[in-house]
């Protein structure tokens, strides 16, 4: 079998391994980046565009049905599936574009087609088309992304009719039915858009929660509007699939429904088993992830490291895009490893009403014994919100009661995506709930429902009255 | 003629005078709050809050219209008229109730109607319906707003024809056709969602300034922005107004064109020419307002303060909110008069697409001699705006050269008010370009503009290389 040396080997060519890739090429040019699948990242190619791409669809359907009460007057709309999806995939496959072309900018002898695992420590074997061959790699970038999880038993049960998100993306039109199995952010994400596009959607959750959202007040509300907004099945733990021609029937109790496809949106699952990682002396966690530490990337006080999904940490691209440089940078000036800070955390959810955590989740909160206070707003009655209909969900936001240090939030609401920057931004300065309400609050905006939520956090950090203060121009929620 | 004293006399009864009897009130129980018009604030009756309903109705309009690109069939949008003023005049009365609720509220010693006028420094006169009122007043605020300027020959030309955008909420209505004279912040956003929402307008400019960006590339990017978006005429300096009948015509140049009304939005003029201020001997500018302490809302070092629209500053309701509380508690505490922060500079109108002054504005930063470098980001092809088909309009960044401190930003462009807000929070905080650059954006959003713009406002200040940095999964804008 050919053998070749390299500085650094990165497993995986997504967010993750162009990010190590472009920080190792600092420290060495003896860098090789090895793809077993298709050039494009995971975000560009089946995860955060083009979902969002067929969310904006979605919207724009939703909003033209929605114009009424407005005093818009709008008889009818069609979904031309053809056209959404061929706007979703020909975009896509612009933002796909950008990614592949930057990676046939890199040199030749820096790029390796095929499939890696591991033989030891230092030897990967790359099965490519034209054979194998041992990368001998002083240091080694575990790049290698995720997939959507798919429990055996749907797969035997209902065969192709059993999709999953990716294959959403390369419909050249939209199904009639689609069963979403699962409650998480990518089911409830897609499961909306596609019942705003006109296609008969039931989401089977196996609990009753319904998001990412631990708050439980929150939670509760996430479950009531999302069950008032699409058809939903909670506490689905029962489930049977069968087959029946070319339909599925998906069967929770007594209830049995039809539809053309199941859709296993049940999360996605590192990988990392065909790495073969047990060649190796890697400490491992249960699910046979690698552990690292998240400042470094640094696999044990190993010569290996790992970024983005493969990590099974926080499936996220702008965290991927962190992982990646700081994984790259130290296995280029390993054995100089140097921790990294991280960012203030930020999740959203782009359904609607939007979902967002900044900082600190309620969770996280209790899980680690903080001493905290929490100030709520409803967006019900909140101004521009209700001016724009957009008027639902609400806000919490947490607080250290010693210090009266901003700490995290969670919302489900409107502009939840722009709110948690805010927010997030708070954390990572480490603001005061004080020093927040000292900035600006334009009026009338979404942002005033913040600001009473934070004004009831520092009443409730004073252990003051109920709150009573409230924006006069914009309603008792602004 | 009957006379009173009291120690704190509030001249409006206003966003600003109401916050200033609250404030004054802790430090005594003599206040009165002297009113002319109709209780329910500028913002509320005929200003902020009217115009997002009007615009809420237009953007709806607007997106039923445009929802083809995204492959959603809308075949016919019709704008009812009555609907649309029914749901902007029932939701404005709602939220002018909440105003009028809370001065009801008020003991009825503290509230005096009638017209207002300084005899002396510590003498107002009040002329109510029942007869005038001496008011001996040891401290007085004035709050009484501002009023929409016409130009007396544009009345005499076109008499009743001629409206300003008070009228406008009043309408049951939407008329055929309306020319909007001026390009302010209020004509751009009547202008616009007028226009939307079918009636035939046209926005009359007296030079090429289109919107209040003072960054001069963004001007003109404004300008040729909302040229596109409406019918606009520039440079209309000798324009002429005459009227036909029912109707209006507006020459400028060799054009003429006929409009059922014609909407003079040529800005407001504080309301102090009723106060007869000739009798005191308080300082005044050459436009007869008086001269005051933005910090303490003193005017001059006298026992008179002054807040909200009438000092003709910054005519928003946040600030005259500020300004009210300031004001009110320093007429109570006087002549202990304590200064007190402000906020940083906040400005948005609510067009499409969306305008924000953050910070300093580039003409400030110029005005002062500061050395500071430009970041830029077109949002054109930014990732998000593209996908939401919002890809219209650039950010400029400024930040000082010395100590690479974030100063301010102006923007055209889509979600610029959540934009504005984050921006507007890391100037109240005094940050650094690097640290905004270490704080979290999530993917795929607006925000990731910004961060392009940061990074090539870093650059600059680096003396670098023109920028190549790109989010790889949302296109170069991003």
């Amino acid at each position: 079998m050919q053998t070749r040396q390299v500085d650094v080997a990165i497993i995986g060519a997504g967010t993750a391994g162009m990010g190590a890739y472009r920080a190792a090429l600092a420290h060495t040019r003896s860098v090789v980046v090895v793809e077993s699948g298709p050039y494009g990242t995971t975000c560009a190619r089946v995860g955060c565009m083009p979902s969002k791409l067929l969310i904006a669809a979605a919207e724009a359907a939703h909003a033209a049905a929605h114009a009424g009460p407005f005093g818009i007057r709008v008889p009818s709309v069609t979904i031309d599936g053809a056209a959404v999806m061929q706007r979703v995939r020909s975009e896509r496959d612009r933002f796909v574009g950008f990614v592949t072309d930057t990676v046939d900018q890199w040199p030749a002898e820096h790029r390796l087609r095929g499939r890696a695992h591991f033989v030891d420590e230092h030897t990967l074997q790359v099965d490519g088309a034209d054979g194998a061959l041992q990368l001998e790699a002083r240091r080694i970038v575990i790049a290698a992304g995720s997939h959507p999880q798919v429990p055996p038993a749907w797969r035997d049960a209902v065969g192709e009719r059993l999709i999953v998100s990716d294959d959403v993306f390369g419909w050249t039109t939209l199904p009639a039915s689609v069963a979403v199995l699962g409650a998480g952010v990518i089911a409830l994400e897609l499961a909306q858009a596609l019942h705003r596009l006109g296609v008969r959607v039931r989401m089977y959750a196996r609990g009753n929660r319904v998001g990412p959202l631990t708050d439980p007040v929150l939670q509760v509300r996430s479950r009531q509007t999302f069950d008032q907004v699409m058809p939903l099945t909670l506490n689905a733990s029962d489930l049977q699939l069968r087959r029946e021609g070319d339909q599925v029937i998906v069967q929770s109790g007594a209830d049995e429904q039809r539809f053309d496809w199941v859709l296993a949106a049940a999360g996605r699952r590192p990988n990392v088993d065909a790495l073969q990682l047990h060649n190796t002396r890697l400490p491992l966690d249960a699910q046979g992830v690698p552990l690292f530490n998240r400042r470094s990337a640094q696999v044990g006080d190993s010569h290996v490291f790992i970024a983005g999904d493969a990590s099974d940490e926080l499936a996220l691209l702008h965290e991927a895009a962190d992982e990646g440089r700081i994984a790259g940078d130290n296995a280029g000036r390993f054995p100089d490893v140097r921790v990294r800070p991280r960012r203030a955390p930020l999740a959203v959810v782009f359904s609607d009403p939007q979902i967002m955590i900044a900082g600190q989740s309620h969770a996280q909160l209790v899980a680690e014994g903080v001493d905290f206070e929490t100030g709520e707003v409803s967006f019900t009655d909140q101004g521009r919100s209700r001016v724009m209909l957009k008027n639902q969900g609400a806000l919490h936001v947490y607080a250290e009661r010693s210090s009266g240090r901003f700490l995290g939030a969670e919302m489900l609401g409107p502009a939840a995506e722009h709110i948690g920057h805010l927010l997030a931004w708070s954390v990572q300065r480490g603001d005061t709930v004080q020093q927040m309400l000292d900035s600006p609050f334009y009026h009338p905006v979404i942002e005033e429902g913040l600001r009473t939520a934070l004004r009831n956090l520092q009443r409730a950090l004073r252990m003051g009255p109920p709150p009573i203060e409230r924006c006069l121009d914009c309603g008792p929620g602004a």
